[in-house]
């Protein structure tokens, strides 16, 4: 059976043999990039609309915020003041969309390779995309790679919100660019990125972690639920030279963002810092 | 398309309109029980050998121990001293593997409805029914809603590791049920149960919180990840009288314990009581 839609469901199995399979109605939009395939189908189900590239799943409506709040809040909160935010990916906009519920940011910058991806979700995934157009946002379509190159103490926040390390993402998995990030932080800054499935990427997370630790004094990884990753799970990390995780917080913010969210608060942050066994094992 | 093996896949879809596929190779054990359908089949996946009921998803020999240690070492190791225990339910044994890890236990009984639930995994699922043999365990097979009716002051941890409220199981989610568990409680005692998926059975789980906050007075929902289970997400329960969850935590025993399971250690069980905005608001 081959990943993507075939009578009527789409299917996508991990080379481990098990996955996810989704009721399908209707393509809504494909289009071959340089970089990638870009796909939207109409879901026949409580995810509503699916992008996938290359015939992975990269997100649903109907759970994409199980993601994007966690890839955005838990570094953001731990921030005392924001002001300047990369994501690096996230062409989606549902990273920007949760940057930009604090108050405190002045610039988002989207550094986004395809821009195909931005176009198909500003059509097609509304919900997702809302705040793209916000005068707040400066999208950049290029290489993050090239794109970060020569930032020298720019951003308090650095999202790497990218494809898997074995695609067209492989570049921002390595020890020179996340030197180039660390470099790109301002003084209390802070990287969150996305780092793959503890249930199903296993030896990729432990490639990632070897790569963090030689860069960053400090390598926090937190977990949460993800519906449609595989094995429901997933992992991200927060790195800093000069932040610890759990080292402050402010209520007042909390306050604010709290209530716009669907799975983000206080007690909810705090959890996802605490692993089972087997992961503490490999990071 | 059906839930169930064709053409050398499981598929498991949930009326939400989307689910699990896994690599099927061969049927080790098919049987209908006079309550049900029982197959054990041999995944071509890390998931190792599968038993379904129903065609709905049970237990996969590759990630068993994430439901296992939750069910069991949560409500465990917040009672000073278990003795005496009873799991309703869980023939296929994973439960009273890991409620037999704590050296004070005296007696694990286990009230199954089903003994071909109980021959099959013995026979094919030997890492999961492994301690079924243990002379401390005693099984009652019988129905759990007559097994508990006379049951007074007699257990300090009871179990509830069931099917789904939708099947065999519906008799296990009622008040009268959880008013017999309540009584077959010492004091000190404490129930914990399986509650459904968070993001695919709101509505189940909206009901069986206003059944168990009408029972006991203290009722504490905790969640984990569980990759094979709709949403890759499930919820258990703390329930007792007089014992409030994280009251009470005993790091000896932990320390014999932490080192034989997979997931469970202190740090990711106080997380566990942590929920996501959504499941706070129907608990």
């Amino acid at each position: 059976m081959k990943n993507g839609i075939e009578n009527g469901y789409y299917h996508e199995i991990t080379p481990q043999g098990f996955g996810l399979v989704i009721k399908a109605k209707d393509v809504l939009y494909s289009q071959t990039s340089p970089y990638q395939k870009i796909e939207i189908f109409n879901s026949d189900s409580m995810l509503g609309r699916v992008l996938t590239i290359d015939d992975l799943m990269m997100v649903t409506e109907g759970d994409e915020y199980h993601y994007h709040e966690m890839i955005a809040h838990i570094p953001m909160m731990q921030h005392p003041c924001p002001k300047t935010v990369l994501v690096i990916g996230g062409g989606d906009g549902g990273t920007v969309r949760e940057v930009l519920k604090h108050k405190t940011v002045e610039k988002v910058t989207l550094c986004e390779i395809d821009e195909k991806v931005i176009e198909a979700s500003k059509e097609f995934l509304p919900t997702v995309s809302c705040e793209l157009d916000n005068p707040k946002v400066d999208i950049q379509v290029g290489d993050a790679i090239e794109f970060i190159k020569d930032k020298k103490n720019e951003y308090d926040i650095i999202l790497i919100d990218s494809t898997d390390p074995m695609g067209p993402g492989e570049g921002l998995f390595t020890d020179e660019f996340y030197t180039n990030i660390k470099n790109a932080l301002k003084k209390g800054g802070i990287m969150a990125a996305q780092t793959e499935s503890p249930v199903t990427n296993q030896k990729e997370i432990k490639k990632i972690y070897e790569q963090l630790h030689r860069v960053f004094p400090i390598v926090a990884p937190y977990t949460s639920n993800m519906p449609t990753y595989p094995g429901g799970y997933w992992a991200w990390v927060f790195c800093s030279v000069d932040v610890k995780p759990l080292e402050y917080y402010n209520d007042e913010r909390a306050a604010y963002i709290v209530p716009t969210c669907k799975i983000y608060n206080k007690e909810y942050h705090n959890a996802r810092f605490a692993l089972p066994n087997y992961l503490k094992e490999i990071v």
